[in-house]
């Protein structure tokens, strides 16, 4: 068995200057640790047991990237992450990029800057210049792109369901919310729901939205009644979309389910609480962000990972905004 | 003008090694930098703005601990943060405690490996060794411990507030949810309302609940009025409950406002989209997180700084769950 002592003696240093180099603690010149670097590499030496934890404890720190951490989603999928990468002793700071990409040029700066050994982003950008430089782990989450690692909810099926639930229920006149242009798990479910009205011939309207804001979301929701009177059920772009969606229609007078149904995406904590309790299309949250982790993990632990690209199933929660089939 | 010159000179080093002290970047033995820092001191010398910019950058880093990312009024608190620390060039982690001692120290040692050079936190352990024996400067957000820098809402006039306004409004059986007993500002709330009572020797009834979460709110909701079906007032330990507190009202075919009024606390995004919309005590959440920011800065750069504790004022922000004056 290979001992600092060997490394010492082939990198022509002293076991002390080994020692800094495997702790990462006090200086080392770039060529000696370079000679030391490649003692190890060449005698496929694996530090003792102390060493090892040293040098892996200063290491364990992993970067979240979430897109906007007032959208009631993104936390439950932080919660998931967080929970995964504890049990494995591994830590977690957070960025919160607004969307913006300049922000997440920032943060992910900065969590390299702070020796992350692996990131896991909800980026709008998956494609862009940072991730494709970036050499340590990175695992999209609520996103993909091409064959990178990622984990993300089945939009696409997502849509298609909620469009036959609100058929299947009896609705006549159905306008869709369409989510912002740029978040594609947005556009995934629109097109999984316009998919269904097309293959059945149906007609629908469409209210397209530039934002998941709070504040704009009573917006389009007005602007929906106001374009088309006649709707008798709506698919939400999302649960916030949605719960703004219900106060209108409350508003106008129109009772729901029996005037109007609605059917909201993610299943948001508080989508329980609302009266009526809002139907909707439910992503497991807490559990992409549990196998996110997971992955993460496995890219960093394991030399070779063949599950790479993990898509989680949704599912319709039937609460008190749709009718009985 | 004092410059790096003078500064090598008095150091009896060489100009290198100096640049090397003020960019924090290469090897410089302890008794050199030392040598070198005093120089600088002893010539007030200020380095240039390269050079100035260079080794700011480095440090610039806050952490910020959440005790709930899933509470939207945490989100609301950090983005204020965010936001004023980002308009001054410094850079922000997160870390969420999940109001758990352990896991907060934890982020606070990981925020101080990574070499932060502040520390905002909303922790429920303001007293606790952890901050004691934190060496750099650190603000209290949404808390406040004796004399420590801290920024908080009015939580004893704003429990003053909900109570005058329910009663003013005609409500006569009231009842109160008590939040969290480990939760400060919850307490500081539920006293103030307690206190609005017995000055005016009225009546009133107490439901303790032991926690913020979103399934258990349906839970004393049901207790609520299972124990007081008389209740026609209710005043709320926070938004997510008075959600929870008006669904059940719904099930029990009372009518909101007519037969309840409901009165939340916080002014969390999405009680103004409920149906009917949630009346409530509003705390500045972005202008908490704002302030938070603020001071920090100043503590940070300043070599004094007068005001270290900042109160902001709550309000009554009047929507449909509350009768007409």
């Amino acid at each position: 068995m290979t001992t600092i002592k060997d490394i010492a003696r082939i990198a022509g240093v002293s076991v002390a200057t080994v020692s800094r180099v495997i702790n990462e603690s006090g200086y080392v010149n770039t060529d000696t640790r370079k000679k030391v670097e490649e003692a190890i590499k060449l005698m496929n030496y694996s530090p003792n047991e102390v060493a090892r934890s040293l040098y892996k404890k200063k290491s364990k720190l992993i970067g979240l990237l979430l897109p906007d951490i007032t959208n009631p989603f993104f936390p439950q999928l932080a919660r998931g992450v967080e929970d995964r990468l504890q049990e494995h002793g591994y830590r977690l700071i957070f960025g919160n990029s607004d969307e913006n990409e300049d922000k997440e040029l920032d943060y992910i700066r900065t969590f390299v800057q702070n020796n992350v050994i692996g990131v896991i982003s909800s980026t709008n950008f998956p494609d862009s210049d940072t991730y494709l430089n970036l050499n340590i782990p990175i695992v999209f989450l609520d996103r993909t792109s091409n064959e990178s690692p990622s984990v993300y909810a089945d939009g696409r099926e997502g849509g298609r369901i909620a469009a036959q639930e609100i058929i299947a229920r009896g609705s006549k006149h159905i306008t869709i919310l369409q989510g912002p242009a740029h978040i594609k798990p947005a556009q995934d479910r629109f097109q999984g729901a316009v998919e269904v009205f097309e293959e059945l011939g149906m007609t629908y309207h469409v209210i397209q939205t530039s934002s998941f804001s709070y504040i704009e979301a009573g917006y389009w929701a007005k602007i929906l009644f106001e374009q088309h009177l006649e709707t008798d059920g709506v698919i939400a772009s999302n649960d916030i979309v949605a719960t703004a969606v219900l106060q209108e229609a409350h508003r106008l007078g129109k009772s729901v389910p029996q005037d109007v149904q609605i059917i909201g995406y993610d299943d948001i904590p508080l989508s329980s609480l609302l009266s009526p309790s809002l139907s909707t299309i439910r992503q497991p949250a807490y559990d992409m962000g549990r196998e996110a982790g997971g992955l993460l993990i496995k890219l960093i632990e394991q030399d070779k990972v063949d599950e790479k690209i993990i898509q989680l199933p949704v599912s319709f929660v039937e609460r008190e905004t749709t009718r009985r089939k």
